[in-house]
């Protein structure tokens, strides 16, 4: 180290997490329920979520159930009742999957729909509960480690001693560079979002809506309460395919559902034209550690959102460090963490490219899918078991 | 009429056939059982059939039966137990089509693969037997229509006065061009096909087996009561997607089946290189019939061989012809024929272009497809009653 400036010499903590999204916040809240102490840093200048709404699946609820969260998550949000897949174009229901009692027995915990923020919010007040140090406006520029401590570096100049530091940071990650050699992939598709306040008598869908169609697809589900509709409209940008480096925008949006349902092309008016999400992954990596820094959440695999398992494997991960770092010294808890979750969040990777590419199809292979989803057997759980049983 | 010469004073027939392929002969052996004078008119010097094996499903075998010719037709052919679908690229069994009883007494009639040849042989004998004049070397040139009477004028200056001229002249019809202006639409695939004679001892296969895979497919059963085996591998030509008006060559054979299993290209050998089959059908017509002309067979709906209907549905248009011309004037007998053969005949058409597609597949589109096979409900029969119940 060429020069270590201490800007908080009686503040020792044994992890710093850089990144205060959710994955940041769900594996704070977990190391320090766990008894160790947690510094996180959060770039921005105050804590918050952009986007609208977000699924928790079984696998996720049942994390917060243990964390003593899922009271409050459940009264924010709303349990849909089904899972329904319906053709973009004709509005044909293909196939549902049920959300209630056997589905829920099955998994030990419900499928839970809520905003973002919430979640977040709920997140971040258990944090501050815990004993978390939460700072915003901290911008870290790198992590230098030794054999057993890791130091991270601010922009302020600030470095900070550790015995570990997650890298909660992202897709754009800045401490992924040090460890894994790779960019995101664009996938050509763009999601716009959009909420709809329900007005008192409005009929409230239990249900969450997922139009598939050539080369673009739909969702909404209500929220709060069913105080609102979550819209979600993605679809593959021509311009992307064109080369451009400018792809996605607003321009793009109603010819990319021209073919679709009125359902789905009157519900776009709903949606915000001011910002728009380019969708990217990145390939499954093979190192997420390297000395006392170790990559979680999207910072490690960041995901396509066809499973709407973004934040759910990042709380799995958090969920997973926290029990792996109990009564085992780090080097080793980091080693079993990367071991046991890589292989995990990649199957989730990839797959959900799958699901996206099943979703988009056309021709001959919309045919197939069609056919494929309406003679599922609704009683057969394969393909859900794999992602949401304990 | 400006010249009719006659070359046959003396021979008047209420019908003429033009083509003696196994479409001409089976719409003349139908048409003299119900009483009808014919002539048939071959452009070649013999008659014979080039090719390999057909497949027949029961709703041609139970017309077959009907025109007494079935016993013949098991006794040259083989009655396979089982149609199976296996990927090309791993041999997995994808799903499997029950030929046995359970199938035959659904659709009242076996399967049946035999030999091209045995079942032209067969239909020329029952047509001599039943009195069809059979002429070789007639080259139809066209046909000019009064309200009653059909004049066939032939490449040497003989006309023939018939009632009825029935257009069996296949793919590439002569007279087609008189009543609908098309032209066949190249698939891009090419078929090859090979024989491989078995030995005493051997191992005779009891089912015919498609392996599918991406943009190759290969097809395999035992003809002649097991003495050999019947080869055909399909694939597309990516001379054809060059733009190039020469394509489907041997050269292009080996590599489009490169990624395929060890069965598969193993089995490439045993093709003929010296002959292949670059494969068309025809948009499906709107009208059949102009005067006393009708189209029947490939002249009227050539199709692709996925379902391996060509000679199904030419038998079908013989005996529905026969049917509904017994007992009533010509022309009300054509437009009925043209009323309840076009809608079918369109409908085998496009599901055989589907049909290979979704042979086809590569990709997610595959993985759907596999799946869907493998999913299959095999009690259910919705995927061939349309097709083959009576």
């Amino acid at each position: 180290m060429s020069e270590v400036h201490r800007t908080d010499p009686g503040s020792s903590h044994e992890v710093v997490v850089v990144g205060g999204g959710i994955g940041g916040l769900g594996t704070a809240l977990a190391l320090t329920r766990e008894g160790r102490s947690v510094r996180l840093l959060e770039r921005a200048d105050s804590f918050g979520e952009v986007g609208a709404g977000l699924q928790l699946g079984p696998n996720a609820t049942r994390i917060l159930r243990e964390w003593g969260l899922l009271d409050k998550v459940r009264a924010a949000g709303v349990e849909p009742r089904r899972l329904v897949f319906r053709d973009a174009l004709t509005d044909e229901v293909l196939t549902e999957l049920d959300l209630g009692q056997e589905f829920q027995e099955r998994y030990g915990a419900p499928y839970v729909v809520l905003h973002r923020s919430d979640l977040h919010s709920i997140l971040l007040e258990a944090c501050r509960e815990a004993g978390v140090l939460l700072e915003t406006g901290r911008t870290v520029t790198g992590v230098e480690n030794t054999e057993d401590t890791a130091y991270t570096q601010l922009a302020d100049g600030t470095v900070l001693e550790s015995d570990v530091v997650v890298a909660a940071d992202g897709l754009r990650s800045t401490l992924r560079g040090q460890i894994v050699d790779d960019e995101p992939v664009g996938s050509g598709y763009v999601a716009y979002r959009g909420t709809v306040p329900l007005a008192e008598g409005d009929p409230v869908p239990d249900d969450v809506v997922a139009w598939v169609g050539p080369g673009c697809h739909f969702v909404r589900y209500a929220l709060r309460q069913g105080d609102m509709l979550n819209l979600v409209a993605v679809f593959r940008s021509p311009a992307f395919d064109r080369g451009e480096s400018e792809w996605g925008g607003p321009d793009e949006l109603d010819a990319a559902f021209g073919d679709c349902s009125d359902t789905v092309r009157s519900a776009l008016a709903h949606l915000w034209r001011d910002r728009w999400w380019p969708m990217a992954d990145r390939e499954p990596a093979s190192e997420w550690v390297k000395g006392r820094t170790v990559l979680t959440g999207d910072a490690a695999h960041p995901m396509l959102q066809y499973l709407a398992q973004g934040a759910c494997q990042a709380l799995e991960d958090a969920h997973t460090l926290a029990e792996l770092s109990t009564g085992q010294e780090w080097a080793k808890a980091l080693a079993s963490f990367a071991e046991r979750r890589i292989p995990r969040t990649a199957r989730v990777q990839t797959t959900a490219r799958m699901w996206g590419d099943i979703w988009h199809v056309d021709g001959v292979a919309r045919v197939m899918r069609n056919e494929l989803f309406r003679t599922r057997d609704r009683s057969d759980y394969k393909y859900t078991d794999w992602l949401y049983a304990p």
